[in-house]
């Protein structure tokens, strides 16, 4: 089935130990789009300026992504920069240039009404609540959000809560949103918010997914996903959304959203954000294979796999 | 089989945002002893003072543990204050009197001579060096540390660690003992230094373990035990040294040390530290079944097993 995402295209400067990158296609969008294009049919909402240009829209045409959605607007594409070189957890910021992103207003194509499966990436929570209320098909709606948005719009994010089906966050987000430092008992105040799941990404030790009681089956505990312990890790740019990338594109490529669909899916999204960070942006992603997939689903499988 | 464990035994003064308890029963050697107490016979080998009585005496004994190798000074029991109001993973010591722990030298009584496996929790390395020398018999040594030692005694250390079969420490100890930041790099330096395995303990993600090639089967993998994500923390003091005591009291119990038995093993580590927070000091420690264990066990093997 289908996925839409909404989000951000950018070009990313990036530092890290193991190098350097200018000029890097990047943005949320981009990275969930390529991950979730290794399991189903994608679609993508997002604005560039001039300086997108064929080469990069070629990057996601070629992993058979619709960019039917992605608006060419007057001026720069949003541009970010960033360096890791102290803690590959957490990015230091050089700058962020919204350009046209600044003025997103996202319009979802005719062709792109029909779509099953909604992913609502990082951005303004009001625009995260248009999109999803403009879109009367979607089965299951997928959302990420930041610290910048919990704090300076946070009543607009509440009412946005509680249109998205499952959450992504990481541990520091869901902590600030729910007020509370103990992660089990902030994940049941951010699901008393509105998801029926929660996951919560924590980074190099992987993924926990809370449910809400009798959501997607029966069962009263979380599970959780390990991330491989990696040796090289260029660029952690992006791990996120493609962690998120690989676990909606898992789920839309079943006939069905059950437990064990969900478990399966939160592998593969620890899958799918190791690779991402193999390489400086996206560029291990657009040339995956799906037996490497599903070999790294087997290796995260046997992690943590008694007989 | 059975296990000696040698280290400290302590009286603390813990306050965390669930309270605060004075005066309790702790130190590394008890955490580990009780811990291990479920699964295997224990002795332990500790020093304490004149304030240390039958009744903090008989909570071991209760639990089966040999008390013989506890030796009686004069003066009094160490004592260690600390807080984790602002954060759990992380105590902030308020006072480390070591009293009658300042001179401990370990006396390992002639009954002791036969034990199967030795944990060598953190004391002095060069200690940890004379008691496994003492020991010809052991077949499997752990052994813990931590940042004081890694600092003050580092060539010490590095003597030790060539006696130790499994050493047993934290990411931040792991790291700084390699001198790498990457947890995976900083894995295979520590086991170039001479453990046949590394197990990095995680807090509330769990544990990792690493094997040099070879070492107790095959495989290149490292494995991964989460840990499960707790509402109640009341006390995360001696965390790491029930983990320890699961983690080794389990192996002894089997008849063969092999891959499968230690990823099972470490399992139960988390299990055994998740039960020690639950409670002030030692107290969930003491009152605990086998049912009880084996019933978390299984929860913490369904929190990442896929059908």
């Amino acid at each position: 089935m289908s996925i839409l995402a909404v989000g951000s295209v950018a070009f990313d400067n990036i530092k890290t130990p193991s190098g350097h990158a200018d000029n890097v296609l990047g943005g949320a969008a981009t990275y969930f789009a390529l991950a979730a294009s290794y399991f189903t049919d994608v679609r993508i909402v997002a604005v560039v300026g001039e300086d997108f240009t064929d080469k990069h829209e070629n990057v996601l045409k070629k992993r058979g992504v619709d960019t039917r959605g992605i608006e060419h607007a007057k001026g720069k594409t949003f541009r970010w920069g960033g360096q890791y070189l102290d803690n590959l957890n957490e990015a230091k910021t050089d700058f962020t240039d919204l350009n046209v992103f600044e003025n997103f207003q996202p319009r979802i194509p005719a062709q792109y009404k029909d779509s099953d499966f909604l992913f609502l990436a990082n951005i303004n929570p009001s625009l995260q609540a248009t999109v999803r209320r403009g879109l009367s098909g979607v089965k299951l709606t997928g959302g990420d959000t930041m610290n910048y948005w919990i704090r300076s719009t946070n009543s607009e994010l509440r009412e946005t809560l509680r249109l998205v089906n499952i959450l992504m966050i990481n541990d520091g987000e869901a902590k600030m949103l729910a007020a509370e430092s103990n992660l089990p008992r902030a994940a049941q105040k951010v699901l008393a918010m509105g998801p029926q799941a929660l996951v919560i990404k924590h980074g190099e030790y992987g993924a926990t997914i809370f449910f809400r009681e009798g959501a997607f089956g029966l069962g009263r505990h979380p599970f959780r996903a390990p991330a491989l312990p990696i040796e090289e890790v260029k660029d952690p740019t992006g791990a996120g959304d493609s962690f998120a990338g690989g676990f909606m594109g898992y789920i839309a490529s079943q006939t069905e959203v059950n437990r064990e669909v969900i478990k399966r899916a939160l592998f593969y999204g620890g899958v799918m954000g190791s690779f991402a960070v193999e390489q400086f942006g996206t560029e291990r992603l657009q040339s995956l294979t799906r037996e490497e997939i599903d070999a790294r689903f087997q290796i995260f499988r046997e992690l943590t796999h008694l007989e």
